[in-house]
C-alpha cells in the first residue's frame, strides 16, 4: 500500500494496458433496491460516478414501470443527464422501450437475453428463441438509428433451476445477438457460481466459434466471492470490458442467493495495483458509494469501500 | 452450479492438481474475537473442521496469556485433540512457548516474523533482527525434537505505518527463517492490500533468491476483496499451500483496516470449481462455520457461507 491509500502498482505480464469499466450501479444496482430512490438522487449519483472518471454508466431501463418500479422514472431521469460527456447506455426490453429511448435521444442501447430457458421464462416470460425474435428488430432499428448495442447474456455459468449451463447454449445466444448487429456482449454470471477455469473455457469456445475477445464483456457476481478471481482470469484471456457496480449495489431479484454485483471499487483496486489504466479516481468513487449508501440506509457491501471509508474516519 | 450446490468443475491449464489448505480459523481467527470462546467449544470447532476434511488445522498459540487472552487455554485445549488424525500446528512466540508446546507433545510448530520494522515493533516489541535472533534457537530446538516448523512472515505486501514494503526486505526475512531450519513459509498480506502482479513478483524474486515454490505458503486477507484473485495468481505460479480461515474468522488487531482472512469456504468453492483436490467437504465446512458463527453471535463474513446457508433455509 502506498501512503495515499492506493495499492502498490506492480504490473503482471500479458494483461491489457487499459480496461473499460461498464458501470451498472445506477441501473442493475438500483433496480434491485426496494427503497424508491428519487430521480434527482439518481441523477446526482450518475453525475458523481462520471466525476469519479467512469466513462460508461448504464443509466436506466425503459422497461414497463410495472415490472421495475424503481426505474419507472426513465423518461424524467435521462434528460437530466444531457450535459454529461460520458456514454449512458439504457436497457430496453422490447420495441416499445426502444421507441421511448430513441425519442429521448438515447443511442447507446442494451438488450437483456438469457442463456437458459428457465431464466428466459422467469425474467422475460418467453422462450430463449422468442426473446431473441423480439430483440432482432429492436437491435436492427437501434443500429439503423446510429446506435451502439450491447447484448447481455444472463445465466452463462449456472442457472438456479437448471444447474449447469452447456457452453454451446451460451455460444448460440451470443452468436444470435451478434448476428442481429450487437456491437458487444456481456457474459453474465447471474448467480455468481463461476470459477476461473469455467470462465476461460467459455471465452475459448466463443473465440473458436468466431466471437472475438474484443466484443466480449464480463459481468461477474460475488455471491460466492469469486468475481475478482474470475475477472483476473478474463483479463489474462484479453478481455477489456468489465461490468461492475459502484459500492457493490444490486444482485438479481429472481435468484435468491445472488447477492451482489462485483463492486467497482474492489475491481479498481485490483486494476490499479496491476497498473491497468481505468481513468477512475478511487477516492471519489468510494465517496460516491458512501454517499449513495447513506441514501439507501445501509452500508456498502464492497470491501474496498469499507476499508477506505473506515480509514478516513 | 451443479444440482448439489457445488460449482461446476472446469479445470484451468497448468494449475496444481492438489492444494493443502492450512486452516487458521481456530488460532488466527479466534485470537481476534473479543468474546472468550470456551475451551470445549474450540475443541469441538477443531474436531468439526477435521471432520470436514481439513488436514492441517492450526490449533492455538503458546503465547503469554496476557497478550492474547483468547488463547490462554492452550495447555487445556491441546490435550483434548490427541485423537485427531490431522496436523495441529501451534504458534510459539519464544523459547518459553516452545517449551510449553513440546511438553504437551506438539511437534508441528509455527513462529511469527515480520517483514517490516514497524510491525515487528508493534506486534513483537523487537526489531526484525532481534525477533529473528529469538526465533533461531526456537526453530533449531523444534527441529532437533523432530518437529516441522512453519515461519510466518507478516506484512509482506504493505504495512499500515510504512506503506510499500521492499521485496528484498521480505526475501531477507524468508531466507533467514529457512536458514534456521524452517520447513515452510507463509507469506502474509496482513493488511490485504496486495494485487496479483505484486504476488507474482514476490514469488519470482523468492525463486531467484533460491527459495523454491514448494516451501512457500500464501496467507491473503480480504480487506480490499483481493484474496481470491491473489490466490489464483499464486496457484498459477505453482503454490500449493494456502492459508484460509473457516467462515472468514479473524483479521489483525494491530491493523485497523485489516478486516478478515480469506474464508476457507470461498477458497474451497474456487478450488473445487478448478478441479483441484483439497479433500474438503464444503457442506460440512459451511455447517461448521454456521455453528461457530452462532457461538460468536454474528454471521460469517464468508460469501460462500452466506450463499449456501441461505440456500438450505
Amino acid at each position: 500500500m502506498s501512503a495515499d491509500g492506493l495499492p502498490m502498482v506492480v504490473p503482471a505480464q500479458d494483461l491489457p494496458a487499459r480496461v473499460r469499466i461498464h458501470e451498472v450501479g445506477a441501473r442493475d444496482g438500483l433496480q434491485n433496491e426496494k427503497m424508491t430512490v428519487p430521480t434527482e438522487v439518481k441523477a446526482e449519483f450518475i453525475r458523481r460516478l462520471a466525476g469519479a472518471g467512469l466513462t460508461t454508466i448504464e443509466a436506466t431501463s425503459f422497461v414497463h414501470p410495472k415490472w421495475v418500479p424503481q426505474l419507472a422514472d426513465a423518461e424524467q431521469l435521462f434528460p437530466l443527464l444531457g450535459d454529461l460527456d460520458v456514454e449512458l447506455p439504457v436497457l430496453v426490453p422490447n420495441q416499445r422501450g426502444l421507441d421511448r429511448a430513441l425519442a429521448l435521444g438515447a443511442r447507446r442501447i442494451a438488450v437483456f437475453a438469457s442463456a437458459t430457458e428457465s431464466f428466459a421464462k422467469a425474467n422475460l416470460n418467453r422462450t430463449v428463441d422468442e426473446s431473441l425474435a423480439v430483440f432482432d428488430p429492436v437491435v436492427r432499428q437501434a443500429k439503423d438509428a446510429g446506435g451502439h448495442v450491447r447484448g447481455y447474456v444472463s445465466m452463462c455459468f449456472g442457472d438456479p433451476w437448471e444447474g449447469a449451463v452447456p457452453l454451446h447454449q451460451v455460444a448460440r445466444v451470443c452468436k444470435a445477438l451478434l448476428d442481429m448487429g450487437c456491437d458487444e456482449l456481456s457474459l453474465g454470471d447471474t448467480i455468481g457460481v463461476a470459477t476461473p477455469g469455467h470462465v476461460l473455457e467459455l471465452l475459448s469456445l466463443l473465440n473458436e466459434e468466431g466471437v472475438p475477445t474484443n466484443v466480449i464483456g464480463v459481468h461477474f457476481h460475488d455471491t460466492y466471492g469469486q468475481a475478482l478471481a474470475n475477472t483476473y482470469a478474463a483479463l489474462e484471456h484479453g478481455v477489456t470490458t468489465i461490468d461492475a457496480s459502484a459500492g457493490g449495489l444490486g444482485g438479481c431479484p429472481y435468484a435468491k442467493s445472488a447477492t451482489g454485483n462485483l463492486a467497482t471499487e474492489d475491481l479498481v483496486w485490483m486494476l490499479q495495483g496491476l497498473g491497468i489504466d481505468t481513468g477512475v479516481d478511487l477516492g471519489r468513487l468510494v465517496a460516491t458509494s458512501v454517499w449513495m449508501a447513506a441514501h439507501l440506509g445501509r452500508p456498502s457491501p464492497s470491501r474496498t469501500v469499507r476499508a477506505l471509508s473506515h480509514k478516513e474516519q
